[in-house]
C-alpha cells in the first residue's frame, strides 16, 4: 500500500478519514498493472472530492501509484482512498490540512462468470437508505448503512441486496448500481437524494442511453431485466428477487462484449 | 495514543473504521489522569457498540488506558475510538475481525467560562440531518453531516450551529445536544430518527427530569432558555440565535454547580 506515495500499511490515527469518514474512495480493476477505465474513475473521484471540498490528487501521480501497486498481478482490484488528512480534534476543517492519498491493490475476487451469464439471486434489504441530498451520489467514507444492510444476510447463495430509500423507492445494491430494462429502454434510479453514483453508470451512459427516474419495487419486479452493476463485477443480471424469477437476459448479453472490451 | 494497549500513533490502513466509518467513539474530560463520569461514558460507549454489533471493550482495561494517556495533564480531553478492526475488502463483516481500540488524550481546549455564564451566539445550519432510525442516537464514525454543517461558518464569534432534520424539526448542535427550558420544564429533541445521544444528556437525566419530544425551531425561539450541552463544554446557554436574544439563564445557572461537582 502507498500512503501519499510512501510504502506503508498504516495511516495516522488522527486522520479525519477515521475520525469522521471525511473522505472519498474508488475501487477499480487493473490488468497487468494497468487500470481499466482510468479516465472515468479519476473523474468520478475528482467529482466526489470536489463535492466535499477536497482537492483532487494529481492525476499522473495517482495513475503511477495505481500502476505500481498492481504491477505483477495479472488481474487486481485497486482501491484509492482520499481523506481530508490529519488535523486537530473537532469537526471544523483546519486551514492547514493536507489530504491523505491511499492506494492499495488486492487479489482479484474471482466472481464466477456464471453470475454474469446466468444471473444471481438477490434480496430486498430491510434497512432503508436515509435521504441526504448533500451527500447523495458521492462515494464517501460514511458507509455504515451499507455495512448494516450487508450484515442482514449470511446465505452465500444471495449475491446482492437491493436497497430502498426511506420513502420506499429503489436506489441501488449494497455494492452496485441498479439498472432496469423495460421495453428496450434502460432505466436507473435517480441518485439525487441518496445512493452512490458508481463509475459503472458512467461507463454505461457512454455506450447506451440510460434514463434516471424515481422507481418503485413494483417497477423492478415488472421489468424485463434487472441488473446490478459495478466496476468490478460488470453486469450481474438478477435471476431471482423477492419471489420473481427471470430466465433470459438478452439486453445484458448484448452489453457483455462491450464490457469485456473496455480499456 | 494507545492502539489496543500499545503506544503508537498509527492504525492499520485496512481498518474498517477508515474504510466505512465502522465504529463508535466518545470524548470525555479527565482531571489529573482521572476521567469524569466514567461509568456514564463507558455505558454510552457500550450501548453504541452493541447497536452496531461490536463487542464492548473490557471496562477496566479501557479505564486504565484512559488514565495512562491522560496522566500528567491537569485537565485533558480523552478520546476513545472503537472500530470493527481490519478485515478483507467488502462491506460484509468477516467472522474473524478483532475490534480496534484507540485511546488518546489531548490538551484541554480552554473554552472560556464566560460562555457558560453569559451564553453564546449560535446559528441555524443550512444542512438538514437525514432521518436514519437505525443509526439514530449512536455516536458512530459516520460524521460527514457534522463536518459539512460545521464548515458552513468561519466567524469565530459563532460558537455552535443548530441542526434541523429533513422534516424541519430541531435535533441538536453540531457537537452538542440541545435543551430547552419552558415553564420550568426541561425539554430535549427526540433522537429516535437522527442525532447523537450524548453522555451529557445521560448526566442531565440523572439530576433533573428531562422530557424528549419533537420540537420545532419556533419552539426553540419561544423558549425561556436554550442550551447546548456536551461532556466537554458543560452547558452553553444561548444568548443569540436567529435574531432572538436571551439575557438571563437562571435555570442554567442553577445547574452549573451540579456540573462542576460531577466526578
Amino acid at each position: 500500500m502507498l500512503v501519499n506515495g510512501i510504502a506503508q500499511h498504516t495511516i495516522d490515527a488522527g486522520d479525519r478519514g477515521l475520525a469522521y469518514g471525511d473522505g472519498v474512495y474508488r475501487t477499480l480493476e487493473c490488468r497487468e498493472g494497468q487500470p481499466l477505465l482510468w479516465d472515468l474513475h479519476f473523474s468520478c473521484l475528482a467529482r466526489d472530492a470536489a463535492s466535499l471540498g477536497l482537492p483532487a490528487p494529481d492525476a499522473d501521480i495517482l495513475l503511477d501509484e495505481v500502476r505500481a501497486e498492481s504491477a505483477g498481478m495479472r488481474r487486481a482490484i485497486a482501491k484509492i482512498i482520499l481523506t481530508r488528512g490529519s488535523g486537530r480534534r473537532g469537526y471544523a476543517i483546519p486551514d492547514e490540512t493536507v489530504p491523505a492519498r491511499l492506494v492499495a491493490a488486492f487479489e482479484w475476487p474471482g466472481y464466477p462468470p456464471e453470475w454474469n451469464r446466468d444471473g444471481i439471486t438477490a434480496r430486498v434489504c430491510d434497512l432503508r437508505l436515509a435521504l441526504q441530498p448533500r451527500l447523495a451520489g458521492i462515494k464517501h467514507l460514511n458507509r455504515l448503512e451499507q455495512v448494516l444492510a450487508r450484515s442482514e444476510w449470511r446465505d452465500p447463495s444471495i449475491r446482492e441486496g437491493l436497497l430502498l430509500d426511506s420513502e420506499g423507492f429503489v436506489v441501488e445494491g449494497t455494492m452496485s448500481n441498479l439498472v432496469l430494462v423495460r421495453g428496450g429502454e434502460l432505466l436507473t434510479p435517480r441518485l439525487d437524494r441518496c445512493g452512490v453514483n458508481g463509475c459503472f453508470l458512467a461507463w454505461l451512459a457512454g455506450v447506451r442511453h440510460v434514463r434516471s427516474e424515481r422507481l418503485t419495487l413494483a417497477e423492478v419486479l415488472a421489468a424485463d431485466e434487472v441488473w446490478f452493476g459495478n466496476s468490478l463485477a460488470g453486469i450481474w443480471p438478477v435471476a431471482e428477487l423477492d419471489g420473481r424469477r427471470w430466465t433470459a437476459f438478452p439486453a445484458a448479453g448484448e452489453l457483455a462484449s462491450r464490457w469485456a472490451e473496455r480499456r
